[in-house]
């Protein structure tokens, strides 16, 4: 085989005329993606590898039991695979736990409705909660009723318009209702489909107001009682919910490398989050990036690839209600941050991958629109302005480059945080093509020449 | 107002060349249904009926006590709107109750798995029943592994490839896995696309074979234990069904008329089944038919439209798990049977309408093709041969002919017999669509000259 490096060297004799349309980078990796994208693209195995991951643990709350054994299997997979430096780096994390809970109509008829609690909500009495509903459909709406409000339940029955802007009825429905006098709030699942599946997610408490209970309804049943209460019904709705919180438990970050050639202490980080909901699979959010990430590199080690930079693949934990796994790996690596030359974070899930989004410095977009067109083979040469993830978050905030795969999200929301997040909506081609799409952009950016530029040091976004 | 038989007579004047594309029937009615059709799209009162109707009472399998109060206040409302003749008819149907119901995996880890009883399926002891699974994609793969069955429960994790294909195995996999030893049949949810919302429906038995507990597992979960076995897995399983069939117990068929102005023992019957499973609100399947009937003849009504013969809304009872309405209705209506010129039930969900199929004599089709042209300003306009629907399926087997809306079934099989059946998935628009197709297809068709040439009498098909 070639080595990338002296097709690198080669193409810098070639006359800048005759490279044409194309820079250096990309040409000189051209033969090299070819492979990696032929070998990630041979077999199922990432999808296989997913598929037996959440089938035998099933979901992974931060604190469950089944988050650490998953842990386990992936570390001593992981092992068996020949990666170097394997290792879980401890993260105490918060525990979480739901219990039983229910939502159900006491007027104007007696019916069981379809409900989640939001994560990180407090319970009710053991009793429950039974309230009249008052039904808004924004925050705007509470503020012209919020004399009414006092002893209700609030229900923001909010059609999604998109995950921004809708997730705030999410984040801080059950503040704005508390300060209202509300004594619990309810939101329409944030979905942009539904078929009864409610969808859980963090809800955000603010010291200065009650914590009171919140929980989401289904698309279906938050619709219903909107119809109702319009037709001037008293809503009633019995509300029970047992979640705590429990004193925080150790977890680990998974990190394991294919350590770097010539510059073993720069690293390339790419990843996905290990943790998820308690409900589903969590094979979208997030096994497949996690293990697409993972993939990557043994798409690497079995081509027997191993570039100047490390790469190093972290999967997280305590993505979903935390972020303690984020926090905790760039508390653990503050003083290598600086070499960190790329951070790249897999949780849109692994659909069909149209290119990557990035931040970087001023450059760095035209560089990843380079190094994109590498993966022309499975139209995925798209390059966008803005990437990164909850995860890579406090690294980007610290200089770092971050990325993510854009990939199709059309049925993200439809699956995300409930139970319908299952191994049977992802597709075999579509992760071996996130796997190919991360590998290449991971083994340039760890090999080539010059890195991408940093940008200036800013608060985390996520 | 010109009235469409003056309007006929004056047609029927004019010189063949000068009618062009059109025959007469369209061309005499085209003012009559342009009103209906305005009138229809006016306003959303058909969803909000059916709205109030699965709101106030939710769904109504028979037997249940929601499904005699729908009764009550839709014969109520019919009589409020000046109906003819409102009546319930009698009829005695089956009582099958659920109670409590569970699937748990047991092997190779415990999880609860998400399940729905097979309609009319026997029970389990109260323990449940607790077997290995035996994974089999097909009636013939089952055969080729008849000796690993005995003892197990069989699951037909069954692709879907249309409904009269798949259903087969919800139809007869009970009967099937009993044959060769099962103690209970686990089916895939017969459903195109899925959020963990499993889909209910009848089952079959046969009574040389034992009576086993059947139900389906959703699709998620289904093709979980199928990936299980694939990896060698045992795969252990607790079913809990607490299902029974009680005595029969006394419902109706609604109905209610206009009374024909000319020839009113003759009758054009519309309609839709009033019962539905018992989850979700069986708002498409099928109050959202039977509303839409009912408002055609308010359409009707409200226009001051009498065509010459009796326009007779049918809501039948006991579709789901019986057809004891439609055969009642067949054997209380025996002896006018002969006069009934078309039956038309809209059963497939009032979605965005396409035209309708017709099951008519020779020359029929014709006809009809002719009528639906004046369906073009809402784009209803095809006619197809083959229509009815389950519950005119005794009629059309006397020769009546029989017809059934043609609507936008991308989603049925989504909804159908799960929880999601769900009044948001109906759109008001598309309801009066529906509303005015059925009101100009009964208006015409008691009105015309001629009627629809009967079929030979044969066996129902449902």
């Amino acid at each position: 085989m070639i080595r990338p490096f002296l097709l690198l060297q080669l193409t810098a004799l070639i006359p800048a005329a005759a490279i044409a349309q194309s820079t250096p980078i990309a040409d000189s990796y051209r033969a090299t993606a070819n492979r990696i994208i032929a070998a990630a693209l041979a077999d199922s195995s990432a999808w296989n590898r997913t598929a037996e991951l959440v089938d035998r643990f099933g979901h992974r709350l931060s604190g469950s039991a089944s988050l650490e054994r998953s842990i386990d299997w992936i570390l001593a997979a992981m092992r068996r695979d020949g990666l170097q430096n394997v290792r879980g780096e401890p993260v105490m994390v918060p525990r979480w736990v739901r219990g039983a809970e229910s939502a159900t109509l006491v007027s104007p008829r007696a019916a069981p409705l379809t409900m989640i609690g939001l994560g990180r909500s407090a319970g009710t009495p053991a009793r429950g909660i039974t309230a009249q509903v008052l039904v808004v459909d924004s925050f705007e709406d509470l503020t012209r009723r919020a004399a009414e409000a006092k002893g209700k339940i609030v229900l923001f029955d909010v059609p999604f318009t998109g995950y921004g802007q809708t997730v705030r009825y999410r984040s801080r429905g059950a503040i704005e209702a508390a300060k209202v006098g509300a004594v619990a709030a309810l939101i329409r699942s944030v979905s942009s489909e539904s078929m009864q599946n409610p969808h859980t997610g963090s809800l955000g408490y603010d010291s200065a107001v009650a914590k009171i209970p919140a929980a989401a309804l289904s698309v279906e049943d938050a619709a219903m009682l909107h119809r109702m209460a319009d037709r001037g019904d008293r809503v009633v709705v019995n509300l029970k919910m047992s979640a705590r919180t429990l004193p925080d438990v150790q977890s680990r970050n998974v990190v394991a490398e294919i350590v770097g050639s010539e510059k073993p202490d720069e690293i390339v980080v790419l990843g996905g989050h290990i943790d998820s909901w308690d409900v589903g699979q969590g094979a979208m959010d997030d096994a497949g990036g996690s293990v697409a990430a993972w993939e990557a590199v043994r798409v690497m080690k079995r081509l027997g690839l191993r570039p100047k930079r490390t790469v190093r693949v972290v999967l997280w934990t305590n993505e979903e209600n935390g972020l303690r796994g984020a926090d905790g790996y760039r508390d653990a690596h503050r003083s290598e941050i600086g070499k960190h030359v790329m951070a790249l974070e897999s949780d849109n899930g692994v659909f069909k991958p149209r290119g990557v989004g990035v931040t970087a410095g001023e450059g760095g977009l035209a560089m990843v629109t380079d190094i994109a067109s590498l993966l022309a083979p499975i139209g995925a040469t798209t390059a966008t302005a803005g990437g990164g993830g909850a995860d890579v978050g406090p690294l980007g905030a610290l200089g770092v480059p971050t990325m993510s795969p854009s990939v199709d999200g059309t049925r993200y929301f439809w699956y995300h945080h409930s139970s319908a997040d299952t191994m049977d909506k992802l597709d075999p081609r579509e992760v071996a093509e996130c796997v190919a799409l991360m590998a290449v952009f991971a083994y340039v950016i760890a090999d080539m020449p010059g890195t991408l530029p940093r940008t200036p040091p800013r608060q985390p976004t996520s």
